[in-house]
Parts: C-alpha cells; sequence; structure tokens
C-alpha cells in the first residue's frame, strides 16, 4: 500500500533496529516516538515549535475527531494535513481504545461497538468497515484496524474471545479498505487530469482524493503469550502493511509488558514496522526498542507535563513543589532544549502556581524535548552498534 | 535617570512622532506598544515567539508579582529580567491602578492604600515609597509612580482629590527612588570592582545591583481638562522621565478620550516620552499617536484573544461562530504573521470549540501581530510624513 520499509542498521547485542518508514508525506526515522494529538493538536504546541522539535510523525485520535469537528469537516478541510497545518507523517488509531475506556458507555457485538459520547451522550456504532471510513477522511499516512482491547486483569475467556474478535475485525478493516482502493482506482481512471499539488501546501486539495494509507494490524492477548501467538497468526494471514502491540500498558507489571514486546516482537515479519502502543517510559522506550520494537506513542511526555512533571537527566521533577521556589537552575541542567537554555525552575513553579498557560507549555516543550532526544540517543546507539552501552547508561540513572 | 529619549522625525499634518526610547536593555522604538504580561508571562506566548513578533518592551504588574511569587523572590532571582528570561526592556505599573480596581477590598488614606489580596484576603499596605521598593526589587526599565485612578464618572470633587493625592503620591515616589539611589552611589563607590554582565545573560546577577530605573508621573483628571492641566503642572514641577496619562479608557466617550489625550499631550515637555495607559484598540492607537502619545499598553490583543476575538483588517471576528466552521482562509488573508500562513478558520474555530491550549495560543499570536504591525505602519506612516494617509485608510476600515 502506501507504506516502504527499510532496515538501516541492527544492534549485534540486542534486536535493536534503524529504519526509515516511507510514508506519503515525508520519511519516519525509526525506532520513533510519536507525540499524541489527540483532538488534531498536541496540547500547548504549535506546529513549528513541533518541527522545531524533530518531530517526524503524529497521532491523532479518531474517537476525538469523529465527535468534534467530525471527519466529515476535516475531509471537506481537505483531510486532517491540511486541516492542522501539519504537512508531515500522521498515524490515526481506531477509536476502538477511546470507545471501550469509556466504562458503561460501549458495548461490544460482532458487528462493532455501540457507544454513547462523552460529550453529550448521543449513541454511536462504530464498526471495523466505520472505523477505516472515518480514519480514510481524515486522511492519515497510517491507519489502524478496530480491535478489541480488554482491560487488566482479565480471564483467559475475555483475552481469548478479544483475541478473536480483533482477527475478524481485521479482515474486515482489510476488506475495507481493499473496496475503497477499488473504487478509488475507477474514479482515477475516469478522471481526465491528476491533482496537482501545490508547492506551498504540499497536501491534498479538498478536491483531490487522498493517497492510499497504509493499514496496520493491532495484536491482542493480554499477556498471555500464547494467545498473542494465536492474534499474531491470523492478522499475519490476513496481512498488513505494519503490526501493532495493543493492550499492553493497562495495569500489568512492567516485566510482562516487556515479556510480551519481545516475545510478540519475534514472531513479527522482520521487513515490517512494530508498533508498541501506549507505551511509556523513557525508560519503557529504551528497554521495548532492545526487544525489536520500531514505534511507540505515549500521552505520558505531554499529560505529565501539564500535571507538572517533567523527565530530567537525574529522574523525575515535581516542578510546583515549593523547593524549587528560589531555584535558579533549569528544569535539566544537562539538558540543551529552549526551555532550559532560557527559563529557571524557580520561573516555571511560578507558572504552574498561578495556572499560567505558559506553565503547561514549557514543560511540554522540555518533555517532548526530552523524548525526542532518547529517540535520538537509540538511533545513535543501533547506528553505532552499541545498544548495551546506552541501556546500562539509561538503567543506572536515578 | 536611566533613560535617554529622541525624537526621530515628526509628521507634518499631525503630532505623530517617531522616537527612540534607549533604556538599560536595548532601544524601543516609538510609537510602541506594549504587551501586557500580567504575572511576568504574556499569557499563552513564549519569551521566543514575543522576540520573533518584534516585541521590544513588555508591560508587567507590580500587583501580582507582588503578591505570586513575591518581589524578594524575583530580586533574589536576579531580577524580573532574568527570572522571566527576557532580556529586553520592561516597564512595571506601581500597582495602584490593579489595588483600585478591587472593589470592596481596597481604602485610600493619605499614605497610601489598604488592600486585601484577591487570592486570600490577606491585608496589605501600599504607599508611594512601597511602590517604589517593590519595583526596584523588579528591577524593571521604567517604573510608576502610585497615582490614585477614579473611576467614571466621577465628580468634580473626587477628580479633584485624586489629582493632589497622586501629585503628592508622585513626589514622594520620586524621593524615595532618590534616597535609593544615594545609597546605591555610596554602596557603588564602597565597592572595590564593577560588576561584570555576563555576554549570555546581560541582566543583573542576583549579587549586583540593578541600575537606576526611569521614573514615570502619572497624569490625572478624568475628562476635565482643567484638572489635567493642574495635574500635569504638578507632576512637572516635580520633574520626571516620562509621563503618563492615566485614568483613561474608564467608560468615558472615546471622543472624550482623544480630547484628553491630545489636550494632555500639549501640556507635557517635547522631548520626552508620553504613555497613554491602558489604551486601546488598533483604530485608538492610530488616533492618539496624531495626537502625540508615543507608549501605550493594553490587555486588549491578549485578552480578547483568548476569548476568541481576533483583530483583522477587515475588522474583528469572532472566531468561534458557527459559520467558520467549515472556512478554509487565514483568520485574516491580507495578514502575513505564521498563523495566518499556516491555518485556517476552520481549524482555530475546531481549537476553541474543543477547548485547546492551542486555541489562544493561536489567536494571541496573530492579535499581537497585528498590533504590532499595525505599530510599523503608524511609525512608517510618521517617518514618511504620510500620517493622514494611513489614519484615513484605518478610519475606513469596515
Amino acid at each position: 500500500m502506501g507504506l516502504r520499509f527499510e532496515i538501516v542498521a541492527r544492534d549485534p547485542g540486542t534486536r535493536a533496529r534503524l529504519g526509515r518508514l516511507h510514508t506519503a508525506h515525508g520519511v519516519v526515522e525509526t525506532p520513533v516516538f510519536m507525540p499524541v494529538g489527540t483532538a488534531g493538536t498536541v496540547k500547548g504546541m504549535t506546529q513549528g515549535t513541533l518541527e522545531d522539535l524533530g518531530v517526524e510523525i503524529l497521532l491523532a485520535n479518531t474517537y476525538h475527531l469523529y465527535l468534534r469537528p467530525g471527519h466529515e469537516v476535516v475531509r471537506e478541510m481537505g483531510g486532517l494535513h491540511r486541516f492542522m497545518g501539519w504537512p508531515h507523517p500522521i498515524l490515526t488509531d481506531s477509536g476502538g481504545f477511546q470507545v471501550m475506556s469509556l466504562k458503561g458507555l460501549g458495548r461490544v457485538t460482532e458487528d462493532g461497538v455501540w457507544f454513547r459520547s462523552h460529550l453529550d451522550g448521543s449513541a454511536h456504532f462504530l464498526s471495523p468497515e466505520r472505523a477505516v471510513e472515518i480514519q480514510l477522511a481524515l486522511g492519515a499516512d497510517i491507519i489502524m484496524t478496530l480491535d478489541e482491547c480488554v482491560e487488566y486483569p482479565a480471564s483467559h475467556e475475555a483475552l481469548k474471545r478479544a483475541v478473536k474478535l480483533t482477527g475478524r475485525w481485521a479482515g474486515r478493516c482489510k476488506a475495507a479498505l481493499g473496496q475503497r482502493n477499488s473504487e478509488f482506482r475507477i474514479q482515477n481512471s475516469e478522471s481526465s487530469e491528476p491533482p496537482t499539488p501545490s508547492p506551498q501546501h504540499p497536501v491534498p486539495t479538498p478536491d483531490s482524493p487522498l493517497p492510499t494509507p497504509a493499514l496496520f494490524g493491532i495484536v491482542q492477548g493480554g499477556t498471555d503469550l500464547a494467545l498473542r501467538r494465536e492474534s499474531a497468526e491470523e492478522l499475519l494471514n490476513i496481512g498488513f502493511d505494519g503490526y501493532a502491540l495493543g493492550g499492553l500498558s493497562v495495569g500489568e507489571p512492567k516485566s510482562e509488558t516487556y515479556e510480551v514486546a519481545e516475545s510478540t516482537a519475534e514472531l513479527l515479519p522482520q521487513d515490517q514496522p512494530r508498533y508498541l502502543m501506549g507505551v511509556g517510559t523513557p525508560e519503557d522506550l529504551v528497554e521495548c526498542v532492545a526487544r525489536g520494537i520500531d514505534m511507540f506513542d505515549c500521552v505520558m511526555p505531554t499529560r505529565n507535563a501539564r500535571n507538572g512533571c517533567v523527565f530530567t537527566s537525574e529522574g523525575r521533577l515535581v516542578i510546583k513543589n515549593a523547593q524549587y521556589a528560589r531555584d535558579d537552575r533549569a528544569l535539566d541542567p544537562a539538558c540543551e532544549c529552549v526551555v532550559c537554555r532560557r527559563y529557571s525552575r524557580s520561573y516555571i513553579r511560578h507558572l504552574f502556581v498561578v495556572g499560567e498557560m505558559l506553565a503547561g507549555i514549557l514543560a511540554t516543550h522540555h518533555n517532548l524535548y526530552f523524548y525526542l532526544d532518547t529517540m535520538r540517543k537509540i538511533r545513535q546507539a543501533i547506528e553505532f552498534g552499541k545498544y548495551e552501552a546506552l541501556r546500562s547508561r539509561v538503567r543506572a540513572r536515578p
């Protein structure tokens, strides 16, 4: 489909791989961390700042964009890239995770999932076909299959049922995308002129069809390695552009997250990208890259920032604490981000105490820098074949 | 004191003047608009963005900084420039306006004003001497005398009393600053080594004394031209580095604001800066520069932005309105700011509807650009001696 993945280097001592993901909106260096832009914005960051930070791909949430402004509005505005003013790669989730997190508001059937909007209680139905349709309207470069994500802990029976349903839904998603592709080809052959991209807006105009996205399947199975294998095999039989690990970082012990990541990554094709959804801390990223993961997303750097929790080379720091009131050091004296070069802990603490917007802006900027810098160090360590050295350094942190 | 003001050009058809204000932290081109950084931050803007926008001087509020983080904390952190990471000029108000706006929480006496904090109800006292002391701790380039600002409409008696008290307080402020200066000179002559400014932080270190600020007196008198004259004459007798017009834009008709600005400006020295406090709309700026004003501050561009009201070359626009849901034009298609070059009305409306931080950030950025661009056009029109042409264009706006 619309995706090419190449492996550029492998670390000799671990399963870490350095790769390049070629999408319709540019190349993404992997391993990559995708900041979360829930409603089409990474909270507190301008798109220009994200570019300055070196962000190469964003994640946006289908559920939120479906409710507001509505995927049809986004489609009419030329797709999410143009709507957001972000001419770089975007991945959208299927909406399933959010829908199923709305405790008591969702009901899963074979056909799909009924849910009520958290905004106004209105009833909606999300099927695999509908999830693809909405994501196509949004126009992301990578879209996800609808999956059933169960809570932790779950019974073997519940996990097994979710794995089976996730497999059937994955097949329906692929068929729905294939259906759209054949319609797209017919439309295209009827059109006399190809769409001409504007040099200033290298994103589709409202009238031109969006390029076909890549579709990733999602492996479920909780912490049950046999079920993970079963799920992976079903998805491999269907065939996707990439494979995600869902249902992790939902409360299980960290050692199990790592074990599932490692053993599931083992089952997936060497030449395709592997995406661990919703993970995690900077340490998790380092550990899971070592186990063969290429892509991550997590709200942690952005959400924690807004709550005044910042990541530093010496551990986390709750900047609102009174001890920082007269501390004129940078958030992280070892950090080279523009926030750490300009502002003191004292100032940023003051901003949090008085509830200023700039508090969240600066903390988010710093945390994203910290995550993206961690990924740069990860990629460099793989390139030099020195991943264990990086991992030891990170493990030795306070 | 610490201020030199030079007039570079005068418009032949109006009273508009082009000038340069030389402060300890750099030169400010006048006429100038000072964005308001209430608590040591222009809400939603990083200091880097303010620099990119071409902001040359900020206003900060003594009242707010006195309460949080406290002027002693700011002093210990090396003064407001260093605390905020803003190595450019800063003006602080005296705190009087905020204190007297706290309806029912303030009580004016000959000595000063008793007030209760809007945060915790704690009692505080602000005298002219205390206002200077706090502003010296903050370390701004330009500080303001404590004045009594009365509500509109006010009786002649109340206005007269405020003018007299403002005059006496102005004298006490000047004396307090003079007292500090002689102490400062003694300290300096005792010190064996002069403070060495660091090239990276051209702001005082916590241990070095801050340069003496310029002190501006504030003319009161409401819309009574005779009282304005009386107030101006009292202040001129004391002698200040610059003169402000206070107590305007508090509810009086616009024609009276302009009349008072014009006739008061007439009374003030030609070779000193004139600052119209708390004014106003872009049209007000154009009109009042024509009447001889050099400096302005107002929360309007920033506060309106956060409420979704944006200034454009075709008038104001309430971006939250449903009519913009599918409008893919820029906020102001004629504007060249980075917001208008990148984002659509549709997107920015969406951000407001879902309550995203980026909504206020983008609208504030655009509004400040609009104000600063208006000031650039004003300065250019004076330079070219074509101020009336600019004024006609602005008056012809929808």
